[in-house]
């Protein structure tokens, strides 16, 4: 815990959680869970759901007049950390993505009506929900290339497209997804978001995208979907027509910082996993492998890349909770690439102190190794977080590529 | 294909070879073949084969008086590289480890007998075989501790031991194994290896070990063994009693070199996926992947890291050639660890190019991600090898570094 | 300027001392002053300080006790930033080392009298001092090695020795030089710091040393140094005997957290530079360098990076401030190989940035290219840190290397 | 050596050119000449030319036609490397950029009477000369904005422009300019090379640029230039008019190869010094530091990188030897950015392993450090041959990103 931003929330709330999960979540890490179907695990982990709710931590993350504790989004992000000492953790407490980031938006843009329906039993973690924006014929680095419709025909949307990484729509309740609405506006205002019940005719779970060797299933899948004449009632629209892209973006914010913190947790975690190794195994008689520089410099090394990345991650989340997400947008992409590549570093030294159980599923390892990759990909790659902080730089410097890139398109045009 | 090193036979061969993988084995990369279990595509390669077979492609690892068409380890390489282009095609030729290298020991040091029993049939593909020499209780990187002993009793020897690693064991009709015999002698010629046929009593293949998500089976598991009272006949021992270190080193020898072409080879593979990615993925109107810098660079990179890495390999297989694998020590230990990791750079970059599909398995990238990450830690870790080089060096400037540990060992006992 | 580390003292001085670089410091950076011998743009600097002393801002670093400021570690690290953002900045506010430890040392340590003598006129700028610590012969890695004796002789210390990297030297009135007075103690005990005055016969200044293609003069220049029979009364003493290597830590710690903030500092004015650079940089009609994306991926890179950094040292400071140097040791070990790499990777893409321009001295790139290279060296080099660094951790884990080492030494001896 | 291009030249040469090297040139290597103007060593280094033609060993670089040995461009570069173990030895033997290229340029392309006047006494090393290229005003990575001009009056040019790193223009009988002659021609057709003798009125060198620290002067500077009103005849055309590009390549191909060359003989030197440290500087009682892994670690990468850096280059100068330069232009890309960045990595662990001697003038690695980290942005930074060779590797995958870029610009216009 960096004390730099430790409220008295926090001190309660993370040492009894890292204690839950060390206890009831970390003997689960076997390799029956590890490897199998998510739905395997999924059933021991909701029956941990029932010891969070009676310990009191259900609903971290809701806002006060949710009926949370409103913890700031740094003090969350303190928390997540320590939930993603365990792979298991953010689930068994249901602050998992998708459904943290469908439940914020939601509670802020959806019906009451829609709320009764849906919101409330997704809080009680009694169903889920996925989130269906990704398209496979579109580069995910432009959001605004969509090819999804939503026409509206009297009080109905019929919805018409094709989708991929829809995660966890496996047994999902409804998903949210994201289709052109207004095909005639300007780009960032054509999309809305709309709720769609996952047994409404024509909508098509085609397959669970086999990812790293698993296509695993439940919460645990990435789907890909087809939305064939899907007809909802208007009243599904979550926000207003055309919003879908600046909701898009009030997720993606905290959702990147929750990310970020996750990912510490995993490098922690790892962190862990090294050194214990290093101070345990003996490479010759009376010779540790900690002893050997090789690996001092993989764990002095990760210690102070890993500190680096949760200053910065929880000075950004500071910075939201008092100025806004957008106007820490830089730091939101120096975060996330920064943060993604320092736990894939750590994860990689791990495997190599190891040796060849690191890259057995006798070990934690692997799972980050294989799960995690997509790290530096899903929801901004690094070349795209990195591009756009350093043409905000730029900008201030008099470099306006944005408006540049804008011309030429318009001269191309 | 270097002109430098090719010979007539490469000029005629590796054409031939490339274009059997590309026609026959690049259509059997399917997400199925990719992420299931082993057996269900070797199947699908055993009926290749045949076809192998029928074109005259079949032995092309084997000495002229093993019947084979005596390549140099320079022009095998060349070959191997293009059998890597496809996961399968080492397999489908009848050169994949560990059979290649149990072949080349049995046909230098095992008797008549156990050739015509055991070698023969290995080298027609109707059966396999599997070597077991790491031990989970020790620390691969000094392979003379061994726990697994072979007492002689009359005409037998009684194994007992514990093994992990042993690649490929599951439906293997033999083990080769690696057992001390001698366990008085000096550290280095202790240890034998004797041949066990699988169903002798007291052989007990306890697991296939999940790695990186997958047990697999079949030639692709890599087991756990125990051998309880496990009892053969003497003749079964491949070579001298005591010769174990000496053969393992002559399998591991032209062993790295088979990896180092192997790994150029998946490469070459990853790098052209990358490019047809980059050349043919629009990221917005008019707009390829490959137009960006990043791309590029990774391109660029990649492409002279490769060209660097082969030219390196096939130098050392030269030199192998004339001066034998002991004069080439150096060479080895350099190409191990600079090949290895070129490869997984050059894995990684593909993926990043791909974006979300590089982590699916859509695309061949995610199976060398997972089963080649072991190539920075088999035969001998990254570590391993750069300590083994720079103290060779370091002796040619006066720094036995051997001799002083050998010397503050003796202090300390 | 870091909100999260802000007071209203730093808000109060950044900005100020912030301008004053800009406007009085920034223009003598000529090629011909940072170029040629320090002593000519010292004159100009010498002037430059009297503007400091009426602008109230003379003498930052001292406590309250000694007439200044008193502000914390993590208040002077923000300053020492600002002052870092021109490589005369430090000169100018007579903070620069060594006189800044000297003067903190001599402050807590010395006699009245010798506080008279020295210290007051130290303070006011008229003179310059340096500090004799490392020896050509023996391994900084391990400073309790010294050849250089101080035998008492009646009222009198005689040291004779042989000292490098004595910066300074040139042109100061006095060294404080680390001696041995005490052979037979423990390794830690045996030396103590003693003033020597350079006027002193037999304090022979045998060279300034060619750093990087410059001897330097002056305060820019590092000395090599005898001490042959030089003879000083035993009030020279700082600090009692014997308490050398303890007084040597008491000034590295903060020592270290100087250096971290003037690298900070350097990495920042570097970055402005680049960007500048990049923005402003034709690369063809029309197209500047800024839109390249390589050019982007330092700049996002950097910032990332730098961010990172300083978060780190001020977090490190804080705590100095509130547990002491000795508590955060590790933290410091962290820092100093982190923070200095993090700005040799500034400077060098900076100068890439720059191009065939960026190797010249019409830019200020190349200063910070030769005089920062010694960073991941002085004060421990980046392999020293990282050791210490992993040990401190393992022991946490259970593996005490530093007992194991010492009992290993016990053993050969 | 490396055998695999070894020639029964290469081996007369290579151990003769390594002892002269060795023996007259190494004990050169003190601080006053590493750190000095160049003329005070190039005195000495005019005494060891008499050596080297009684030697037989002058001229090496010449064609047969030209009087010399006829070595091919891979034996070259082989000497080459050999002439690099000091930073005196192309200047030695005369094969000194840019002398060598303006030699080849002028054998070729110019006229009797030019030959008579300047070729031969530059062969001789009686006169040096310069060549005049790059304008402050125009990036580098554009050859073809050049703002000087070459205005026909009458039987003479009038040449106007403004020149830097007009590398050894200092002392120089002539200068080599490209300028533009046929403005309206196409962009790479409008050059010209000419010659310009240095006293010829206008020709003004404004000054020895200071790079690193360091103007120097003789041949080791690197002028600004103004050419005002500069007339010459015709006849010192170089090649006819618009030729300039086509010269420039010409001489850039094999340029960049001799560069690459040079820089491996840097790296192999470096390492070289490396582990002689290694081998015996003692950190603590009986430990050296080659004893330490992280040393260890640098060694080994660096015997890695050095070896595939000099299989890359000796390779692609036998490509350029059998095809031409512009058949392996690829290559010849990849191998300026990876043996740039090979060699300054190489120099800067060595410096790490020397400590704070190694930032010092005592050892030669300053120099390089200082003077080669141009290396990766003269001649093509590693960003242009980057970019190229990728463009060039996607257009075989049916990306033509310069057809793009142009149809774009033409747009725009």
């Amino acid at each position: 815990m960096e004390p730099l931003f430790a409220t008295s929330r926090t001190e309660d709330l993370v040492p009894r959680i890292r204690e839950f999960v060390q206890n009831e979540l970390v003997p689960l890490e076997t390799a029956e869970h590890l490897t199998g179907n998510f739905s395997v695990v999924a059933k021991r982990l909701d029956e941990k759901r029932e010891l969070v709710k009676q310990a009191g931590l259900w609903g971290l993350q809701h806002s006060v007049d949710e009926g949370g504790l409103g913890l700031t989004l740094c003090e969350f992000g303190q928390v997540s950390e320590v939930l993603a000492w365990s792979p298991f953790g953010h689930y068994t407490f249901n602050c998992q993505a998708p459904d943290i980031g469908n439940m914020e938006l939601m509670h802020k843009y959806a019906s009451d009506a829609i709320k009764r329906q849906y919101l409330e039993p997704l809080k009680e973690g009694h169903i889920r929900s996925c989130f269906s924006m990704t398209e496979p014929e579109f580069a995910g680095s432009n959001p605004t290339r969509l090819g999804t419709t939503a026409v509206r025909e009297g009080n109905d949307y019929v919805i018409n497209g094709h989708k991929w990484f829809t995660s966890s729509a496996d047994g999902a309740s409804f998903a949210i997804v994201m289709a052109v609405t207004n095909p005639d506006a300007a780009p960032h205002r054509r999309a809305s978001m709309i709720l769609v019940p996952t047994d409404t005719p024509g909508f098509q779970l085609v397959r669970n995208i086999s990812i790293m060797g698993d296509a695993s299933d439940h919460w645990g899948s990435h789907a890909e979907v087809r939305y064939d004449d899907v007809r909802v009632p208007v009243g599904n629209l979550i926000g207003g027509e055309g919003m879908g892209f600046v909701l898009a973006q009030e997720r993606l914010g905290p959702g990147r910082i929750h990310h970020c913190m996750r990912w510490i947790g995993i490098s922690e975690r790892c962190f862990d996993l090294m050194c214990r190794r290093a101070a345990t195994r003996e490479l010759e008689d009376g010779v540790m492998l900690g002893e050997k520089q090789f690996v001092q410099g993989f764990i002095a090394e990760s210690r102070a890349e890993i500190d680096a990345a949760r200053l910065m991650v929880l000075r950004t989340a500071r910075n939201i909770d008092q100025f806004g997400a957008s106007a820490v947008r830089n730091e939101i992409s120096a975060i996330k690439f920064f943060v993604a590549n320092v736990m894939l570093q750590v994860v990689d030294r791990a495997i190599q102190v190891y040796g060849a159980m690191g890259i057995t599923d006798d070990v934690l390892l692997p799972w980050y190794y294989r799960h995690e990759r997509g790290a530096r990909i899903y929801d901004g790659a690094d070349e795209v977080h990195k591009t756009a902080l350093a043409r905000s730089i730029l900008k201030e410097y008099g470099l306006d590529t944005k408006k540049k890139a804008a011309d030429l398109a318009a001269t191309r045009a």
